[in-house]
């Protein structure tokens, strides 16, 4: 076992602060990654608070984690030190399910999340990227491209592929009407990912404070949802209407806005259920659908995407000890639009 | 103008009773059809009764209309007298949008209801097939395979289109696992369409009382709703799960019931909306969507294959002075499984 360094919560009521604890040693498929930059995810908050009731403490967060090889097994044969690398939601799969072969392993039983999880021998807690390294097998570890600005590519591990998988799933490109709900985190990288896929982008955002930004990301359009006509001039309009946000906005009113055979994907998770009524979706044979991150490779494809297209987070770097602050500020929407920890501050 | 005989709804608190209107003379386009055999659908009811707030009396209700064609304008090249002929739920639709190319003119502006419609003039209402005989433009009459039995096949004008539409869109077929909630009008054609294209066929009722006629229709396994363990039983089974009910049922455990990617279509309208949680959707990539009968070049392929594989409905043939008996019946689902209204008896 190796010492590791890191930030926890350490019950859902306190501050994260600083904490030690062991890391396994590498096996022969793992690789040992120097962790540079670890975003910060708002899914952080929610079970750093417990406030999904399945939290685990201590509990180091961490899931958008960008850092460095250091040591590889004596198996591993896609990467070697010094290598770009991340880690994304998951650092382990069920492999004897058809899971691997349909490549859509997030959605498996089996999965083990890179922290506030249990690795695959039911025991052991698995700890995040607030940290100064983590050992992760082979299989679970993504290429990042060298020219990317490195500090703003870790949101992509989380941010970037739960945003990608549904254009992509649902078949954004050219000729195709795409809306964002909500322009944050989440909703900024979709912005610039539906654009470089050659979607008409449209921002639906409460209000139009960051219209600007919206524009200048990739957004041909920019809309306030606060605005009651907004949803009578695009009634009709999107194929596809990615929802980021996690308040409990009123999805009929969203479901008006789809095309015939539109779909309005879910990536928030509001705290209660929302009322859908059958006449949102049968006259126009609409579909409301969840989505939750993506597979490993299509993860990689994300990365290798952006790496061509030149995308990033927009990011603000802070220190490790800013983590508590920036927790207030991400639940207040302060934030344009990722934060992310300069772990050499740890 | 030619009169017409019918039974009409006066008001919505009336019973049905009988009524003399007019029928236009036939255009150069138009198809007079000599009713033989009328279906009576729940939204017959729903209509009749004002239940959705939108209608308009008197009404002649009636979209599964099964009858003989008697006359043809100059211009009809499809059918002539003598000919097997249906009309659904729809005469009219409109012809320049786009709606025609993409072959779903149902889901477009411009659909003329067969009744308790106003007709692309604005103003004249239309009357549906509680009546001796119609008008239909061509475009709108399907053809009924000459060997089924006739009056059995008046229900595939709506009941059938309604499930037929939403196995083909969603890929019932080999290898796939379906399943029909309720065991209705609507939920027995499914079990027979989706058994022909060669789907597994689950049925899920509120108890067993149909489980017989179920597995004689088709159905490969037959489930109660009413038993909590049929839901930890078939977790995570289906590919497509078509809802027929309208009670409001809840959806978020249906939705436990999907595969990774399956997808919940309702076909039945429950009076209020239903909660719906994001955590039902996000963790499997699941769908919910509505489907409404289906365009006028997909029933009459609905009507082939009928043909093709021998399926008509399940009926209980009935006088016209019966209606009301048969609507009271209909409400309480004593009917197996759909009432059809021999028009010789009007």
């Amino acid at each position: 076992m190796a010492l590791a360094r890191g930030y926890a919560a350490t019950d859902a009521s306190k501050p994260l602060q600083p904490f030690t604890f062991e890391r396994r040693e590498p096996r022969e498929d793992d690789v040992v990654i120097s962790i540079k930059y670890s975003g910060i995810c708002h899914s952080d908050i929610h079970q750093a608070r417990n406030e999904w009731g399945n939290s685990m403490f201590p509990m180091v967060p961490g899931h958008e984690i960008a850092g460095i090889v250091t040591a590889v097994g004596s198996k591993v044969s896609k990467f070697k030190v010094g290598d770009r690398v991340g880690v994304g939601c998951f650092v382990d799969s069920c492999t004897t399910c058809a899971s691997r072969d349909v490549d859509l392993e997030q959605y498996m039983p089996g999965l083990v999340a890179t922290y506030n999880g249990v690795e695959a021998d039911g025991k052991t807690p698995t700890q995040g990227g607030y940290s100064d390294h983590i050992v992760v097998k082979e299989g679970y570890v993504l290429s990042i491209p060298e020219h990317l600005p490195f500090e703003a590519t870790a949101p992509l591990l989380c941010a970037g592929i739960t945003l990608y998988s549904p254009l992509r799933n649902w078949g954004a490109g050219p000729g195709k009407k795409v809306a964002i709900v909500g322009m944050g985190g989440l909703g900024h990288m979709g912005v610039k990912l539906a654009h470089a896929m050659g979607a008409d982008v449209t921002v639906l955002s409460q209000s139009l404070s960051k219209k600007e930004d919206g524009l200048k990301l990739g957004a041909d359009h920019y809309y306030a949802t606060s605005d009651a006509e907004t949803f009578k001039t695009l009634a009709g309009t999107f194929d596809l209407i990615l929802c980021t946000v996690s308040a409990e906005i009123d999805w009929n009113a969203y479901l008006g806005l789809l095309k015939v055979d539109g779909t309005l994907v879910l990536l928030g998770v509001p705290e209660h259920p929302v009322p859908v009524h059958a006449f949102s979706l049968i006259p126009g044979r609409r579909s409301i659908a969840g989505s939750m991150i993506g597979s490993i490779k299509e993860t990689q494809e994300m990365l290798d995407f952006c790496g061509e297209h030149n995308i990033v987070s927009e990011i603000e770097l802070i220190r490790m000890d800013q983590v508590n602050e920036a927790y207030e500020r991400v639940t207040k929407s302060d934030v344009r639009y990722r934060f992310v920890i300069d772990m050499a501050t740890l």
